[in-house]
């Protein structure tokens, strides 16, 4: 049974003097018990090729090992040494800016066969020396790997051959892509020309599939390298990351999280987020939720996330305790700082750590003791928390590519993950803890409502089966856009929105853009007075006979269409929003579609920042977590009784509590 | 005598499925009587090089021949396959950015040679096959042909051959251009430098300026072979397009329009516009007013316009009628959609045609089949209808290119198109109607008033006959910065503007920028008191003796300068704006320009949002449309009298009208 | 005993017209006494390989000496002749955008040594021909000499040549420069990657120095090749520029303008500024500042400022005056326009000279006449004036390069110079004269304050040098992130400010972002009422023991860190700022800082816009300039007396003064 785990990146490498001992007594005062190493340093491993130097690897797992403290190791293969480079200049990725120059990292062509010859290498040789280490727990493949854009010659021939093996018969890839418009036939596989160009979203987002199945394929690859020399009881994990808009925004577009993991023993994920008074918990909720489910619900890896982290972040007293408990709640197993110290070397000198360049107990550092305490005094009641949702969400990698393609509008905001987060965040604000899917099928089955944000491509089986998920008595929200192309993101001819309008029972032939158009209700439960703006899109629905209309568009030319319809369909009921609303509006739509419903993920009658999460322990008790993610204090009742776990004091149901500001409290019962 | 043509564009080759009888069956539901076919689809017509398949130009041609409806074929070159870029990677341009890839559109090098033998088979093998074909009532060129930017091997030697044509003498060529400024000098022909990244704006206009002849030659080329397979009865016509900004918006800067429809019988265009509460009908009209001119007159034919169009276009009730009437008010024969369904394939998908994806008959579409039965019912009184206006607009591809490399200031909108749109739709927003001409000539002695936006680069000649135009009675309004160059861009060294002074009665030797400066009037009949900004620009005008001081700035160091004269020549009048106007202010400086003259191209006392045009028909009638360009009706008293066509009700001159949100009177007097 | 100079940049080469005999007597009637010509006439010079053709340069030469008019001749070499370019492609600078292409200046690769033979010879061939010729006094070396954002082999090579020489140690220059960082060690020379894409900062500002000493070679070249033929009277000059944003805004990047001219007698340099109402003189005095302090005080000459310049710097009347006086008030020998005429070519034809293109008498030249008639009438008292000043501020070149690599948060104005011209500004507003120096030694111990902005990267040697000048009774005004990484972009691992600590008293671990936060007084004599806003960066400081806190922020997570500090040490006083203070807050911690000292560097009670500058001339007399930056007109009350120099009235202290608008008064005591 094991404990929570509470570490850091630590690099011995970059150190501008010996610290080692220093680190790891004060990594002790901190209560760190992992530690990851070794991700991005081949060049220190090889400094030239064929000769390898493991000092730092080596003694740092002999001190670790001694201090008790475990370690990961990470196979160093996503920065690429000088050297290299210098003798295999094709081993750097190409992407429509060209061929990458040599310095930063992941700029290598993952399937180039040179570049997997020397990194096989590389990965056995340091497997070779450390595998018997006591000290280590568990290995990490690689670091953050997507496919770099990688439009190069060994991509666009795979690409090719992937197709003609689906394809033997020309006329039907014309046929599918609809290559035919603007003369982009291909009557010849020798004539494909190179996919980077095209202006046919069916190729391009083709590709984006493969280059992503190459993601898999890497990863897979490097997990049977590692499994070779990896004992028993130690784990592969993977650190993956998310959309990136100076934090961990959302969907990843260039892994398919869901198939890399497969190889995996663990899910790993690195979670970085705005802080100070951008500090809202929606970052850590939404990968969490993600991660949780790479694994069928098993807990994951927060193998990196901030400390001090950039200027901007810096946080304020008690967020760090707060991020670090969000995870936990989040059904993390472990939650890691990107990194020990702060880098003196001239890049990501401003991402910094735990400790500041001075190497002194700041006051961040301070925070994360009481951390690493509660951590080792809690595991027994927090480690290996279980969520319970029966609220999901589903995402698409495929219907991200062809959304983004085919975006409504040109206002910011326009594609997937920003309409993603919208519906995420909306259920985050109003304590709907929700778990992510990829698909429906009959494992899903057992969530009792359903949120289907921008599904624009889908082939018919995902479409009938969001259906068949409502016809058998679930609930779904099912937003704009969805249905309207198959999954080689051609149209569908029918009445739109395709196949889901037998469930929706409502269609469409005409959209237009809001521009500043609000909605109106048309039922006395739901209140647009405020948030009534429709964002982005707006789909002119004509509901079935049968199907109530909820909202109509406040417009004098669509004023008679309506903006969101309910329909019932067997023993569920489907709610179709024809543009993207408010968060206060989503959450209302989403009390109407499961009224009557007596649901789990419904934590709280409290709303944002007053955020609770509910888990199951080992013990099978619930632990109740409840934050307060803002500056001001909040009063409040208590909705459950228990054990608060921090204070040790009993809450009773009913009895009126207070955070301060960033506080938490968490509740077993 | 030829009715109305109320067309689309149709793509049997991008159908899902087979729908050519349900759709001819609903073209003639809809009163579609023409369809033009094939111009992008060579890949289709020769999947392979020499291979050729005429199955959906064939079919097409028989159906809809057997249902009346005429066809126009476009020669397919505007988009070439794959098998020819792959065989012949030459053929793709190369502009600043480098060759462009394959992929999009328009991306040939139109005076490669192996490109033109390619095109010339497929025209030719095209032509042969469906020359005697009934359905067939004309040919058009290419598409929407520009010259790409190219800046290839091919075009840069071909210029250089064309100035050493022009120049035996380089120091003559060093002497026009200016080129001894920073080293430029060329001594000798080999020398000679790549234009593309030429600080010289002498050399950079004249290499634009030939860039636009090689489009003329190529369309000519095209024409030549056309010619030699088709019929006497056929024309031979061109989709020519504008500046695009989102939308049609301004003069094309890639084609000399008026140079390149030498070749043709009949001039097309295409004319995409704002739509909904962006709609005004000014881009209908100044694209009219330059299609009109192209072959003197003569009525042309508007090739592609919005159905349903981007989702920002989808028409409000009444819009459609709206804009294609006002089509035929500039005096087109023909209404053509771009296009008949919306694309399925992933390109181009969001450019709706009158169908959407799902083929029903959805509102646009019905108010689609009023505009089909209208335009046969009143085929009589509307087609052949002719513009008889006395007011001119000078544009000129030299000067805007000229004016563009030298844009007055950085604020947005300085560049010529601008300035070209800001007159011209001052002019329309006051019920100016006028034509467009690029030359002052004898012919163009007829108009009474002329107006000379921008006219930067000039030769003597136009110069000097812009002032014997007044001399002899003109009158006209010039813009800033006209007269300053000669035609290879060097900045004339006496006083300013040039020539034009001798008329203008005015010069200056200092400008400026105008910083939040306005004007005021010094004359009782120009009200300044609102939209008085000088934009732009600040010309430090001093009149001489005998001009009239209109305008000056409101400015504490140039308080004493003129801002705007008036200056009586000869027989003719001349005022002279040192600044951009807003459009309330050129609509006063044109009035007080043609005070005492009884304007034909004054169609009405009012204003936009009523809109008034009149148009001369087969009959001798006077044609008057009366548009309500707003979503609010407007009620005004009739200002001539006659049969209203559309209601056929009698309408007597003083009588109280009314016109609902975007709707439309056309009185027959 | 020299006069002041009075020049203009003149071109035969680009005249329209034979105008020389015209233009030299419109010269002698402007008070014009020098012209600068040839600097960028290379193919004119050599119009093909070996042909030489000094027509214009004989007939200016000869002409000129006959109206009494000195010459400066320039070297032609920063525009090379498009035969040079197509006979030796490689000629041309290759940046991280590729290798330039043909048509600008300043596109050759200045250490290609086939652009060095060819440069070699048109400079020996003009010298040798020219040499005797009485009318030239001086000579310019090239023009605005950069390194062009060279990255080409040649420059590659050098700086790894350099690199090898100073680390025979390949492991010392990994850890100097931090290499291993993301795998970048390099360990073989071999494989030195191209610097243009490394990550690493400490290589990226390696590489930008070597950039710069490959400038101040390269003159130093020139200047060794002229040196073998001009005449021991004739002076050798350079015209430096700064860092560009349309006009001269800071530091110059690309140039270390100390180090440059060491080759030179005296400093010249182009000053170009705001104009209207954004003529402020900063420009003047930072530009003067800097220049003066190249030649150890020496006067400078002002190669090319603006006469009337772009059209938004048409002067004001009053303005040109005022601008050339503000030169000669910042110790300047010469006013030189760029240029005389303005450019018919088509190129630069909008920054016009002092003639527009019509060559008339306008109102800008006619104020030039009377800049010209007192620069005559007053050189007695005006030339070769001398500064006194006891405040400096301290530039650095590399800690520009490194500050720029992390800059303080994203906001708008967070490089370097806008930092720099933040601290020189805030003192030139409060009229505060200073020197601007590039080091702190024994030299400038004679200075009583020092201002140190953004000093990011420095050697112990220098901060050890800035604690010593404290020490020994200095007043420092150090502001944040200095001392915070050493010579090569490391960052310090002690406490920061570094070294700085020990004199500054003062020491933080952590740093944010500021958003909107405020800083409030410790202090009575500090008023934070206004102008209160941390910008771009906070450090939370906390002073030392016996330390005063002079401001703290105003923020509920922060509020207890200081946010500026003084501290006493030894005979000394330092302030330290953690943040951005705006222009009135500088002020006010200056004048704390120099509290009790009688500064001669402090010029007025008076402030902006009433500037104030002191110099001491030939005679020992202290020289008054009283200039009035602003529209409005300025009484005061004078603070000096003496002889007015302009009126020839005398003035007493006490005496109410005005000036008008612009206007400027010269009093000499």
């Amino acid at each position: 049974m094991s404990d929570l785990f509470y570490g850091v990146a630590y690099y011995d490498e970059y150190m501008p003097e010996d610290r080692l001992a220093k680190d790891i007594a004060l990594m002790q005062e901190t209560g760190i018990n992992v530690v990851r190493i070794a991700e991005s340093t081949w060049s220190t491993l090889e400094p030239r090729e064929g000769e390898y130097n493991f000092y730092h690897i080596d003694r740092v797992l002999n001190a670790m090992h001694k201090a008790g403290i475990a370690v990961i190791i990470g196979t160093p293969t996503y920065a690429v040494p000088a050297w290299l480079a210098a003798k295999h200049p094709d081993i750097l990725v190409t992407t429509v800016n060209g061929q990458q120059k040599y310095g930063p990292r992941q700029i290598m062509d993952i399937v180039n066969p040179t570049f997997r010859r020397y990194a096989e290498k590389i990965i056995r040789t340091l497997m070779a020396h450390v595998q018997h280490h006591p000290a280590i727990i568990g290995w990490q493949l690689d670091n953050e790997t997507k496919h770099y854009d990688n439009i190069g010659r060994h991509m666009q021939e795979g690409f090719v051959r992937s197709l003609r093996e689906k394809y033997p018969d020309l006329d039907r890839l014309n046929n599918d892509f609809g290559l035919d418009y603007w003369s982009n036939r291909i009557d010849s596989w020798q004539d494909f020309p190179p996919v980077e160009n095209t202006i046919n979203a069916s190729l391009a987002c083709a590709f984006s599939r493969y280059q992503r199945q190459q993601v898999t394929e890497y990863l897979a690859w490097q997990a049977e390298i590692v499994r070779e020399y990896a004992q028993p009881h130690q784990f592969v994990t993977h650190n993956f990351d998310f959309e990136w808009r100076g934090y961990s925004y959302g969907v990843q577009p260039r892994v398919d999280h869901f198939a890399a993991a497969q190889t995996l023993d663990i899910a790993g994920v690195d979670i970085y987020h705005p802080s100070q008074k951008h500090l809202t918990g929606r970052e850590i909720a939404f990968g969490g939720a993600i991660t949780r489910s790479l694994k069928q619900g098993k807990n994951y890896f927060v193998l990196e996330t901030q400390a001090q982290g950039f200027a901007q972040w810096t946080p304020y007293p008690g967020q760090l305790r707060l991020q670090a408990f969000s995870h936990v709640a989040s059904g993390a197993a472990m939650v890691s700082y990107w990194h020990w110290h702060s880098i003196h070397n001239a890049f990501e000198t401003y991402w910094k750590g735990l400790l500041s360049h001075d190497f002194s107990r700041n006051a961040t550092w301070q925070e994360a003791t009481t951390i690493g305490a509660d951590f080792a005094r809690l595991s027994p009641q927090l480690a290996e928390l279980k969520a319970e949702n029966d609220v999901a969400l589903l995402i698409s990698n495929e219907a991200m590519d062809a959304l983004n393609q085919f975006r409504p509008g040109d206002a910011q905001g326009n594609i997937y993950n920003d309409i993603f987060r919208r519906f995420h965040d909306a259920l985050y604000d109003h304590n709907i803890s929700l778990d992510i899917i990829h698909d429906v099928n009959e494992e899903t089955a057992r969530y009792r409502a359903l949120i289907v944000p921008g599904l624009y491509a889908a082939d018919d089986g995902l479409l009938t089966r969001i259906n068949r998920y409502i016809e058998q008595g679930g609930r779904a929200l099912i937003g704009f856009k969805s249905g309207f192309s198959d999954e080689n993101v051609k149209v569908r001819s029918g009445a739109q929105p395709g196949i889901l309008r037998e469930s929706c029972g409502v269609s469409y032939s005409q959209f237009t853009l809001p521009e500043e158009t609000t909605v109106r209700a048309c039922s006395a439960d739901i209140d647009c007075r405020q948030d009534n703006q429709a964002e982005l899109w707006m789909e002119l629905l004509t509901p079935d006979a049968g199907t109530r209309t909820l909202l109509r568009y406040q417009h004098p030319a669509w004023g008679d269409y309506a903006a969101a319809t309910e329909a019932d369909y067997a023993q569920g009921r489907a709610i179709y929003v024809g543009f993207l609303p408010q968060k206060t509006l989503i959450s209302q739509l989403f009390d109407r579609l499961t009224a009557g419903l007596d649901l789990r993920s419904r934590t709280s009658a409290y709303r944002y920042p007053l955020v609770v999460k509910k888990m199951r322990n080992r013990d099978g008790n619930s632990i109740h977590f409840l934050f307060n993610y803002s500056g001001e204090p909040q009063a409040f009742i208590s909705e459950t009784s228990g054990n608060a776990l921090l204070s040790g004091e009993k809450v009773s149901c009913g009895q009126p509590l207070r955070l301060k500001a960033w506080e938490f409290t968490i509740i077993e019962s």
